[in-house]
């Protein structure tokens, strides 16, 4: 289990993702340790940590060098081991040479998330499964209109969680902003 | 309509209520332009601007300096004028001496809710309210309990609001802390 | 003030719009007793009724007779009077032979928003203020695109009620579904 | 992962906890191999079901025979083997009996969860954690008191979750009631 404050952060990379969502995502994701997973546009390297701890192998994708740097920082820290590849890369190039996988996560996608979903598409196994995390109204409705054409059934969750502060005059709860995650999963054959 | 981002603040002093909120309260109130309210805690002023256009009179506590010079500039700030009484006093010494009341609204008791909601109930009209926001864990349960033995039949809601920032890229909505409205309505007699 | 389970309801019909969500729009309308309101989509009534106590003219329209009949019920239930126009027609049809107005509420536009915002740009008065509900994702990021087309510069909240029910046990909060409130004003001219 | 519809229910039980939750409390927990866990107030079994599938043994308890009943059914309908013990009893009784254990979970605790916090903190191993989930606001606020006064820093997470139902017009959300996640961790020693 790790702690939101406990990651290294940067002002100009996104997250991490922040605890709930984590454990959200880790159970639709359902991870076997004979996984592959391919988590684009890490950003802070919440979820890379996180799958790296569960999954035979992790592909994280940033085209920020500053997020492939600090996700590597975060899971030194975390004294996170295991078969992971960063690449500092545009997401579209970078997913065009990977192998089949068995879970996309999209965390950001800048205006490519059209495009990032059709190669998702193509490169995932049967059963496999796509997660997408958004914070933007748009990407939500894109997401699932561009999984509903590529033939799948997407469902959507938007968590609005709160954290409490304990004082000593009470306690009062500090809001996160809404996230939705949106699932999918890939026919077998 | 008053725009949250309107009112003069301070970091000193909490407030203003956020739109929604006011809103709601402001519903829930019905203010009668014959009703005299007493507002407890009167922070930023942000209902004290509100009750101000709408009552006959407005009685404002606040054992703060600071909130109390704070309310009387945005009451000039937004051009509100009206009956208007501005007390910098406990909260307790203050009503003790004020005259009878249609509306009692409490956005900040300190620790002397119990004590205030007794005199609040006695300063009460019949068909008078009560009307409290409370954003402690510890206010709304002690507002509930306090209320159901003064022998109200007191109402709870709470309002996790979000809003959107219209951004070139999308929309991503920010969320405001959650907050609960406790309303209750003394019996005719 | 009008209670939500006061309302006559008809499980054909949707609506009425919640307690809360009719103060936000009530504040956010801030209507004059000059303004003349088109309601679009009126369902159960619940603006038609909070609107009508407020305005010079409301205008109500919805395709479906059981709505008109249903809001037309809850006028009389309420005993509110006023200058209102009850209209069983397709929405586009009749925002073509309506007068100028200083506020457009859209409670429900099926799939024609688009459409409607369009007239409803064109019948609006400088000033004139319109606003949408949205339980649909597609729709709230529809109805900001379109107003964003049409030149207006629009705000979104969403909120998330809960309202507590008061047990012998405890205090228990029961969740309304999320809804957003969409907003624009026009330009003065 | 387990689906909220496929666990067989029975209105006079309450639950499954939501899978939202189950997720969240399953990251809390962070439960691993060697863990006994005793589930207060088992219900529908959602908790206990996934704790079964990752402890050494779950201890699940619930005064309601139609508790237990269909707590051992899903068990069954999910194909969940482990070491579970299930007894119809109610809690404060059973807890005494029980051994040491690394995981307490309240799911449920009527009236005596002052009392089941202090049997439950004496059969705590060193670095053990407690969690309790709480959907009455008097529970939250129980809870935090008495941890602290037994010497814990409790921490509160309330989560608001609503689900896409994705149709033919368009995607609703439906809200799930709002539900707090309360989790101390005992010192080591």
């Amino acid at each position: 289990m790790l702690n939101d404050n406990d990651f290294i952060t940067n002002c100009n990379v996104p997250g991490p993702t922040k605890e709930a969502i984590r454990a959200i995502i880790l159970y639709k994701a359902d991870i076997k340790n004979t996984d592959t997973i391919v988590d684009i546009g890490c950003g802070t390297g919440g979820l890379t940590c996180e799958f790296a701890q569960r999954a035979k192998k992790v592909i994280a994708i940033d085209h920020n060098p500053q997020a492939t740097n600090l996700t590597s920082q975060n899971l030194k820290k975390f004294k996170i081991k295991g078969n992971i590849d960063l690449k500092t890369d545009d997401a579209l190039n970078a997913l065009k040479k990977i192998e089949k996988i068995d879970i996309g996560f999209i965390g950001g996608s800048g205006k490519e998330l059209n495009e990032i979903l059709n190669i998702l598409n193509e490169k995932l196994n049967p059963n496999g499964k796509i997660i997408i995390t958004a914070i933007l109204l748009d990407t939500k409705i894109e997401a699932i209109n561009k999984l509903k054409k590529l033939g799948y059934k997407p469902q959507i969750m938007e968590a609005n969680i709160s954290n409490g502060r304990v004082l000593e005059r009470g306690v009062m709860m500090i809001s996160e902003n809404p996230i939705a995650i949106i699932t999918a999963k890939k026919k077998g054959e």
